[in-house]
């Protein structure tokens, strides 16, 4: 077999960067679970006409078929075989997942999911085709309070927070409302509310001049029109002086809409509560129209400070039918995390690195073959007190063993008694390689400095 | 969208049972790191001529199309594009992963790693399709001592042993090697050893009688040939009296064999190093046959005790070319925990149960929505200092928020003060559910006793 060659779009970490990884989903995980967020996992695979009832992600689902039945399986074998396909995201899932199980899950029924989704992505576009989420929601059967949707991207803020000793960047959420860019249009005169959303969309890359033109255009806008949506978008704030200014220019407008009070109380609630419980960290931001046309109230995107170009980190909204099964229907408030696009940047962009590039802590030295099992007894000693270590690979001279260690990163090296010519045993010492240091030592009680312990993950110098 | 119902061979745990899988994951995991084995985590994907070069597999593997290609793409779009796979092991991806990375890794190199694969059974085989794996190997570079074929079996036994305090049953590590029934069997002059292997693997279904006559007309020995094969497989134990044995059978026969001493010192040294650290948990048994075909010294097959129907729950052995790239060649030795088929087991068998469905150990009551930030605010300080906690859905009755808390067994509901007529503030007070006890409390101080922090999984009474 010759040297394979990495498959474009399926990343892969070497152990160090599969440490950060791993880091990223504990603090994730343990976030989540002390705010009451259950874990659970689902299949990988989905029928195909659940995975393509939204026709937009069509493209990008891979299909799958078992080997076997192109090698020529009869038709009548394979019959009643529903269509597989590999999930693309893990809310399609999720929704699945509620209304097979309704009967057995407690509702508010508050999820963490982090696993791989796939996307048939073209190689050449250079876009991760397999790559990890870690998504949260909430979903009620019937009804969902609003709270939930101050509270969802509170916790991913805190999670997302909890990242910041490793040398993750601060991060902003940016919310916006589906009622109040709707109640605002409608309140306009504008019913082609979705069509202007798109175009809105574009303001970050062609400006406020082309988006009002295509508004016109495109969305069938009056010019005064157009020059409303534009103003309701260029709002943004962290106080719910926002809610003043949105306010304002309905007035100015002569907008009056329900709808748009309800997203307006919506919102002002989300950034007041956000203010007090993660001051500085929610932002209202009018402009933001990705999601609205399929969420129903809030919608959250998130982007790291200073790394604004990479796009959001984190997006969601709350919908609210994420699944119906005809009976009962179930709205639902979520938000996801690219977990690979965000490992992928702490680690090219040289953010954060790991201690080391293996668990132990020590690496107890092996004297001579024949006494390879009192090496495995100091490790066992040490093992059974929590602390990660290896026995050296062969009885070679010490200077190779300490550089095993070395090269992995591993701190210390246990070298175990020997028997003396009087008979009695010299005492096991070990040596802190980074220092030099070597002092006499016992396996039961000898413990590593606390942050020696385990690989850390920590901002990389410079 | 219709109520959904399961597809066969791919299994779903409810929030309970997933409590259990993941305990089981994390208890994994910490003992190999405690064994300096680090984590990674490979694509979902390998081109599909890798997957097939042993033939075996080929009719299980699924193959990934993507949709869009299906769809009339050009041919010329997709060129260049290799055909894809899912995996169906571990160790495919890992043996790959290691010549790409070569270069980048320090070898000997430990690792583990717990991920899904998915082999495309027929559904009505009953089978699971798709499952999750826990595997640990070392490989080497060139060369990698006997002793790392003693070390991980004992690794696995330690681990699955670790499980014993939630109620798994003990495990049974059987033990053979290669170089012993090569050995013996070339010694007795026959040269059909792989088909001998076959044939001695049907023991435990058709018996010996079958067997002796299998051999005699499937892979040509003679009867007294296949009377000393059967006498080979019918030798076990867990002390070193089996190698004795072994040499007396040997003897016996006339058989002089490099090969088998070289075998019988390997088996020897495992046993010996086994009743030392793991008393009464490896047993040398010369009837293990499967996999004998690819593994070139030890192999490994586990049974719990009390089900042994089951069948092995972690197989594995020695692979002098684990990979090779033609300049390099890299031996290895590795076992793989079926983790989906010894967890669904578990909760089928109603052995082991977790203590409640949700992480939360405390719901806070709402005493009205206006007051829900006094609310939020307990929650805060209670998880500032790790204790998981979620708050009321809603302002409802008190008796209705503690039955929230019931459904779900959190233990704790925390009722925040009131402020009182005279202006003064009642306090905090926490109700332990199950025993209905309820005391004066502050969230900056209280802590819940440490067995109801988080959910724990325990063996399932009676």
């Amino acid at each position: 077999m010759a040297r394979p060659t990495p498959l474009s779009g399926f990343p892969e970490w070497l152990p160090d960067g599969r440490i950060v990884e791993q880091h990223v989903l504990d603090t994730l995980r343990r976030v989540f679970e002390l705010h009451g967020f259950g874990g659970i996992e689902t299949r990988a695979v989905e029928p195909l006409d659940q995975l393509l009832r939204k026709g937009e992600t069509s493209k990008e689902v891979y299909v799958l078929r078992r080997l076997q039945e192109e090698a020529g399986e009869t038709e009548g074998a394979s019959r009643g075989d529903k269509q597989l396909g590999l999930h693309f995201d893990l809310t399609v899932p999720f929704a699945r997942y509620v209304l097979e199980n309704a009967g057995h899950l407690a509702f508010p029924f508050k999820r963490y999911q982090i696993q791989k989704v796939w996307r048939g992505e073209r190689p050449q576009d250079g876009r991760f085709r397999e790559f990890t989420q870690a998504d949260i929601d909430v979903v009620g059967a019937g009804e969902l309070p609003y709270h939930y949707e101050v509270e969802l991207p509170l916790v991913m803020a805190e999670a997302l927070g909890a990242l910041r000793d490793i040398g993750v960047p601060a991060v902003r959420v940016l919310v916006n409302n589906r009622r109040v860019a709707e109640g605002f249009y409608r309140g306009l005169g504008i019913d082609a509310v979705d069509e202007v959303l798109r175009q809105i969309d574009k303001l970050d890359k062609i400006g406020p001049e082309k988006v009002a033109a295509l508004l016109v255009s495109e969305a069938g806008t009056t010019t005064e029109q157009a020059e409303a949506c534009l103003a309701l978008a260029a709002i943004s704030g962290s106080d719910t002086g926002v809610v003043d200014r949105v306010r304002a220019l309905a007035s100015r407008h002569g907008v009056e809409s329900d709808l748009l009070e309800t997203g307006l109380g919506e919102l002002g609630a989300l950034i007041e509560a956000a203010s007090v419980r993660a001051p500085g960290v929610v932002v209202a931001d009018l402009k933001i129209a990705r999601g609205l046309d399929y969420y129903t109230g809030s919608v959250y995107e998130t982007v790291l400070v200073g790394h604004e170009q990479l796009g959001s980190i984190c997006s969601g909204g709350r919908y609210d039918t994420l699944a119906s099964d005809g009976a009962n229907t179930y709205p639902g408030v979520g938000l996801s995390i690219g977990v690979s696009r965000l490992v992928s940047r702490l680690l090219s962009a040289g953010l954060v690195r790991a201690t080391r590039s293996v668990p132990s802590a020590v690496v107890v030295a092996v004297t001579s073959e024949e006494t390879r099992d009192a090496s495995d007894a100091v490790a066992s000693a040490l093992r059974s007190r929590g602390v990660p270590v290896e026995v050296a690979p062969a009885a070679a001279k010490f200077g190779k063993q300490i550089r095993y260690a070395d090269r992995r990163g591993i701190p210390f090296v246990w070298f175990p008694g020997r028997l003396e010519e009087d008979g009695t045993r010299s005492p096991d010492q070990v040596k802190d390689i980074r220092s030099g240091e070597q002092v006499d030592a016992d396996p039961a009680t000898w413990e590593p400095p606390a942050e020696d312990r385990f690989p850390r993950v920590v901002p990389a110098a410079g």
